[in-house]
């Protein structure tokens, strides 16, 4: 069995993984460390485990002994903690944002702190699982991407990669449920506030935005820029991104449609629509799955993308998982499979 | 394997079946059928489910062939057709109402139709899940309990073993998720009217008013009557009751947990919470937990008690599942222990 | 005009207030006072109101001059203030806890806090605005009543005052709203842990039991308990109190309906429901009525009353302008007709 | 008093105009059309006005008679009734889609059905309130804007008039509470699917996407298309419409800004907000007004505006008011100025 720990246990991204975890039949979950929280029952936390008998603990990065190390903690966190992990051959799976970006001067300015070092940051690998680049002898660190650039990007690899779009035409419209702000409290996300209200934030300024742009750099080999803008929906989970972009050349709906079958038909967690049926939030709530659906403007050769995930599973803890299997070699559904809760 | 069907496939309880039984090493569907939707994909009904391959079947009595069937149809369906697969040797477990009152008079009353013959009717076994009379040998038909029912009946069934209260005292204030609604549509549960409101309907009529008063008679052996008063709350699932009973005798909420304690700490679904600790619905979404609180108010010496479940799954499909394990004799657990999917 | 200021204007009793007396033809708003506040604009605290030119000043009792000043503040504020402004002649209304309850021991068990002077207590009027004893000439304080008081006692009077049931037999299930809870921030009242999530609190410990129990003591001339069981639910306003009572004699929904109709046929505020006819709170939403619907369960002659209000109109900040009117003699419906929002 | 009839009394557009004509001086409502319902009292559709006493009616064109007739109807229906009454001299203002595009087949493409006659059509004004061409002399029949366009059009003005954008870059990510689909039942709003879901639909396809082209290109005096994409969110009532334009010339947030505020200085319902500060959908709940606010992604001289309204009101019935209140020269503001609800 991998045995595993989870950093940040008093968050919802340590809780997805418990439970999402239960299901997988390699691993065990040997730790969970809050460092406020040390010593209480798990389940005086989270009710909803109230059967269950874990503790939490504080991590002690000198007698930690496991397989693999889940950090589900906010930014500014893992940084300070993973290197000396991974010093003792412990995998780190890095769901925060602290080695995503390899420009250290970019993270400094959207996260507003001082990032790792150039090395530590090089020897990340950000994994996008459908198109991860783990390597089973050598990755040590995953960086799990975020909730926001997994829906985004997993529509936006196949335009990339085959050269469909122009490349300084790319909006991205990104809606959230509120369980993507976290579970630390704040007026916005108060609930007589947050319910029925609907709202736009960060425009231009969220973290998320130079991920989106260095992956799809990256994958295009030279620098793209993109307009981003999330929005917060009063809807505890869910997130759908909804993507414009100028086609190259002329591309009906059907040709669109035909690319993204090619390059998802062998991806389990993928699903791609049929034209004219847009996916819905709740049509992936609870599991693992990206559903996506298109629609090719003619008259401006304009595609729109709707993709959508739920950000704790396939935004945050499932991708980790899924992560996971493909460092130890595993199929990547490996405990992953559950269905959809619906309604 | 065990080969099973569902009946009545394009419901709410159905699709949860089908999310259940995934997870059911002893389980698998052979038929998913749907008068009105025969041939049709499942996934053009749920797009949730859209990787499945399924298509909806008509059932035909003559020719099906399975161990089980599930019957997740409105009342007046099973009555007509679970009778003729009995002759087969196929075990039916029915989710809807038809088979679960004893008294064809009051079936007539409550339901406004023709009840199922008396001989049937006394040949189904009403079985909440952890007071199950299944018999191995010779259950045939279950009759599954309603969602009001389970939740109150649990918290009822150990003061009503212990003649523990007044029993003309007994005061059920029930609320439910708009899932248990069903998937048929209506005014009152059109979102732009349900969003936001609140409200008490059926007082005194509702279906399951009967199905409690009959359950608690027969436990204490005299004619027992409640007062059952459901209310609709803007949420999909779950249901929480609180039930007022005056208890006979000086005792305390020390000594009512005791006694829960006792009753439940060997039945892996049913979770006692410490006194101070009143269950949410959210707690238990998702899962097949039934989660118990309680207090006394010593000044009147009423009992006061809490009562969640997701009215999906042990209010109406888990518990099915449960029952299924039952019937043959494996563990009541197996397939049902994904937890609450929280937040 | 009535000039009139509001302590406490961060909050949502304030921010009711000011929408409103905006139709209030007999009153200006001379001031809006908030400690922490001082010297902002409203609308950087509330963006609903970022044409108005507000400020936020600091109450300075000396040199404060209006007619009325309306607290809508925790508890154990008013108690310091208030006593200071009625001796300069200054009218209140208080829409917090701090001079409801005329029994000091009562106050210290359920408050955790000592009380206001005896003498305080005694001049204060306590009034559900439809049973008022609002002296115009000598009454200088309002003890505004609690939200779930409100909805319940506006149930509770005409049973009580016509001697019609068992009075030990009031059970009280009251649902409520989360804008109930305030603006302050707490894990319970976080979206996404208060969404799809319904719960009972507080049982046997809520402020408004004393409330309701001293009125109706007060009512019945005798000492009278009530069990009172709260619950939150995931909307934004609206307050279900659902009242459990032994009738004292045989009595139909008939009889009770007209004894309902007699009492409220001549009161602008209080609508009666057709029998069969179960008031939502969303029939009341933004809106100063209480509606209320009732059943007689002629088995156990239990009669189960059903009364809806909006907690911050009715349940607050609408009653208090009621009882502003009753104090200057104006018709109590005075800039209070707004119709529900609905849907 | 300017005497009014509502036709579509069921629905609601008439129910919110019902609402806010009662805070009208100037108006009365003489009639409230049902053909369905006609006798019943209007108390048995919609219980929130259960203190009401007026019946719907079923409208017979040669004996009706009143100054001005609201049509909150879907579409095909006034176009066959309006003219009728225009003849005898009553004006009209028309809710639905039947005269708001004056080409016949684009009109005959997005709608279904035939248009009205090319004369009604061309006698047809179509009012954005701020923006209006209303003639008090000759005006007969306004066609009031739909609920995305108005939120849409409102923040477009100021761009296309002043020239400052590229006209083929015009991009709509539009979202709407789920009022907006109306009364009717639909398993797509039904509330169990609906509730925690996202959507995308009727991608390319919205009636409301001809309805902006027709207006942007009147004012830019050229053929613009815009690419527009509408989202069902999981709330009643609010519009949130996310627009993405690129900027002609080298222009700043603050540019920007001064532009729209030099629009929107002496327009009592558009608000615009400070840079940084963008618009909720619940800070102009159950209100007239447009909360507007903008930033500018100087990298790509993209402007992303962001423009709020309730669908009901400023989308529907309050403008459909401001629209009277310019056909009679009162005040655009007259009845119009409550506050919104909040929380």
């Amino acid at each position: 069995m991998i045995e595993v720990g989870i950093v940040g246990g008093s968050g919802y991204g340590a809780v997805e993984l418990i439970r999402l975890l239960q299901h997988h039949p390699n691993v065990t979950i040997k730790y969970i460390f809050s460092h406020s929280k040390a010593d209480e029952p798990i389940k005086d936390t989270f009710p909803h485990l109230t059967h269950l008998t874990h503790h939490y603990e504080a991590l002690d990065t000198e007698t930690v002994d496991c397989d693999v190390m889940f950090f589900a903690t906010p930014s500014n966190v893992s940084k300070h903690v993973a290197p000396d992990l991974v010093k003792k051959n412990i995998k780190v799976i890095d769901l925060s944002g602290d080695f995503r970006l390899t420009n250290r001067d970019v993270y400094q300015q959207f996260y507003g702190e001082a990032a790792a070092t150039q090395q530590q940051l090089n020897d990340a690998n950000y994994s996008i699982a459908e198109w991860s680049e783990i390597d089973q002898t050598n990755t040590q660190l995953v960086a799990n991407p975020g909730c926001f650039p997994t829906a985004t990007l997993l529509a936006l690899h196949p335009l990339i990669d085959q050269k469909l779009i122009q490349q300084d035409s790319i909006i991205i419209d990104a809606k959230t449920g509120v369980s993507g702000a976290g579970r630390s409290l704040a007026q916005h996300v108060h609930y007589a506030e947050m319910n029925e209200n609907l709202s736009a934030y960060a425009i231009g300024k969220h973290k998320h935005k130079p991920e989106i742009e260095q992956y799809v750099s990256h994958l295009a080999n030279e620098d793209i820029k993109v307009v981003f803008t999330p929005h917060l929906v009063p809807m505890t989970r869910g997130i759908l991104s909804t993507i414009y972009v100028k086609l190259n050349k002329q591309t009906t709906s059907e040709d669109l449609h035909a690319t993204f079958k090619q390059y998802y038909d062998s991806k389990p967690f993928v699903r791609i629509r049929d034209l004219s049926n847009y996916p819905k939030t709740k049509e992936v709530y609870g599991s693992n799955y990206c559903d996506i659906g298109m629609y090719v403007d003619e008259e401006s050769q304009t595609a729109v993308i709707v993709s959508v995930i739920d950000n704790l599973v396939k935004g945050a803890s499932g991708q980790a998982i899924q992560n996971l299997n493909l460092m130890y070699g595993l199929n990547e559904a490996t405990g992953l499979t559950q269905l959809p809760v619906y309604p």
